[in-house]
């Protein structure tokens, strides 16, 4: 089936929306925040992991999968579902964030984007429709649109014909798509640029698609409010009617300010890569594990959070497994930094419904930001 | 409490025995393979997935506590299971296996033995009495004393007057000897000398200990056979109503072996090893999931195996995150090969008690080597 959201309350003091999304496997509610599973496994969790921090949709990266294992296997496995033995909603990217910022392609034509493997040197050509008939074969629930990602300093020409193009790729796309259980969202580009969002925004809910995405806001900004000003240039073009996915941010300041502004998903590797790194969220402000004050703390990470890294072990262990490069370390921060994501998700979701979505935020960055500073 | 072990039931055809072990976290049948945990983690698990695969009695290693993160913030911590999370038995070795296997030292007197720490080079003094007194802290359920363990090359002088001091050093360390909820076990040398081994065996149950384990058969023997006849050798010498430990030994055929000649317990990192390099044990001898042939193979390792990887996931998605070097690849075989050994073990218990352990050794052992040879 498509997905279908549902918009049920608009916080009365902001764009901040509450409403819920139909899939594949059941309705879950938004605003929410969407793990990355890169190579079809969220990196360091299993799959009851990923259940017990209370997932609901989570992301794969079409790039990585057709380069390893290819589209054909993940296939005859049934789909992406199957594969990696998950039964709730998965997102699939377009490749294009990675071809651009992994592979960095030197020749873009109308035709598609010819790049180097970052695995093995080996030439590739994605095209729209390449990239379509990957994620069809991936079986996600969602797949998004081939884009260009350029870079925030692209000059006002480059950006305009960037954008151009990426709506005729989007077009392309949506001719050849063929998953009738799949779903297919457009993004929206055009850097920061007012007029280009616009254009962009616009002319992509003119193709029509199940849902809309803010793209090209988490390379190389140069700062965060550039990126809320993009989601400020978009966010009006599109329909109330569809969900709205900011790609690739996932700060918690930026999930508030995103929420604030009318956006539904978001997703971001940095809670698994931070934890790989020995480095936790906490209400607090984020802490390096590794830091020797660390070294006889016997209480968790968080008192409050109900993550199995916090119900059962202490910061003490989790720094000792980290110095001493157990990956059990790196797995117990993953948990406890996407619950802590995804419970500031929950939290934001019932503030909304009572029109307190901005006493949340600030109750919750003032604390957050007050030790760090 | 001090363990305590009671012989029910010897197997009317060999030595194999099946009984009960005692322990101040219940009672435990034998025989065991204990997994390890170098570091208070058995690797990649957590201690869910190591109550889930039927652990009894885990190791872990005084030297590897020792150096990172110190036994004192593990006793601090309330002692090794409180740091770990584990309400399980766990047993220390004394450091000396990986004093002379990872350290190499060049320093060894009556005293005990000089060495660099293989960490960072620190120079570190190792003595009966310091392993006594680290295990001590660190609160494991069982104890070992600190022994040398020469290579098997050495030479029957060198060894005889190394038996001489291991004997001296289990003396001593009994003498600092200082927990009383923790048990002390003697290790039997001797290398490959029947009347050293004798000697050894004799002279460590006259000092008296609550469980007896054969050692200096894990290092660089020439072969198998010389390793069961070190049990040979030993065994007749050590008390009926003693639990007797195998050190470092983990092939199903060893395990196979040394329960024949009456053993109870064994340890060995081979399953978690194999896991990380991509092995996995079945029932048809071992397989290395890179092979090609399991890119598409959409079965479980092992169909009949009740293991949290064989329920869930499959060759083609395992072999695919092994390659792509995602870790949950290395959990779920180190998962699987632990459990097969497990359950090797639980046969090995039901056999015995039937009188048929040496059928089930051979059913076992025909289909295991068919395929790999």
């Amino acid at each position: 089936m498509k997905v279908k959201y549902t918009l049920l309350h608009q916080d009365k003091n902001c764009k901040a929306r509450y409403g819920t999304l139909e899939t594949n496997y059941g309705t879950y509610e938004l605003p929410i925040f969407m793990p990355v599973g890169t190579q079809a496994t969220v990196k360091t969790l299993d799959i009851r992991d990923v259940k017990e921090i209370n997932s609901a949709v989570i992301l794969s990266n079409t790039y990585h999968l057709w380069l390893r294992p290819g589209e054909d296997i993940v296939n005859k496995a049934g789909g992406l579902h199957k594969f990696m033995n998950y039964d709730g909603p998965i997102l699939t990217d377009s490749g294009g964030f990675q071809v651009f910022s992994l592979a960095k392609p030197k020749d873009i034509s109308e035709e598609g984007v010819k790049f180097k493997s970052h695995i093995n040197g080996e030439k590739l050509f994605l095209t729209p429709e390449k990239s379509i008939e990957i994620q069809n074969k991936l079986d996600s629930d969602i797949a998004m649109s081939f884009d260009e990602c350029p870079p925030a300093s692209a000059t006002y020409e480059y950006m305009k014909n960037s954008v151009e193009r990426t709506l005729r790729w989007a077009k392309r796309g949506k001719d050849v798509f063929n998953n009738p259980r799949q779903s297919l969202f457009g993004i929206v580009q055009g850097g920061y640029y007012k007029d280009l969002r616009k254009f962009s925004a616009e002319e992509t809910v003119k193709i029509g698609f199940d849902g809309y995405a803010v793209g090209g806001v988490a390379n190389d900004r140069e700062s965060k409010e550039d990126m809320y000003k993009a989601i400020d240039y978009s966010i009006p073009y599109l329909p109330e009617d569809k969900p709205r996915y900011l790609m690739g941010v996932g700060e918690p300041v930026d999930i508030f300010e995103a929420v604030e502004r009318g956006i539904d998903m978001l997703d971001c590797v940095l809670p698994t890569r931070l934890a790989r790194h020995g480095h936790a969220f906490t209400k607090d402000g984020k802490i390096n594990i590794k830091n020797a004050k660390y070294k006889e703390d016997f209480t968790p990470i968080d008192k409050e959070c109900d993550c199995e890294c916090c119900k059962h072990y202490t910061k003490a262990y989790i720094r000792h497994l980290i110095i001493a490069e157990e990956t059990l370390g790196q797995r117990l921060l993953s948990i406890h930094n996407l619950r802590f994501l995804i419970s500031i998700a929950e939290n934001i979701r019932k503030s909304i419904k009572e029109d307190k979505f901005l006493d949340y935020k600030k109750e919750f960055l003032d604390r957050y930001n007050k030790v760090n500073k």
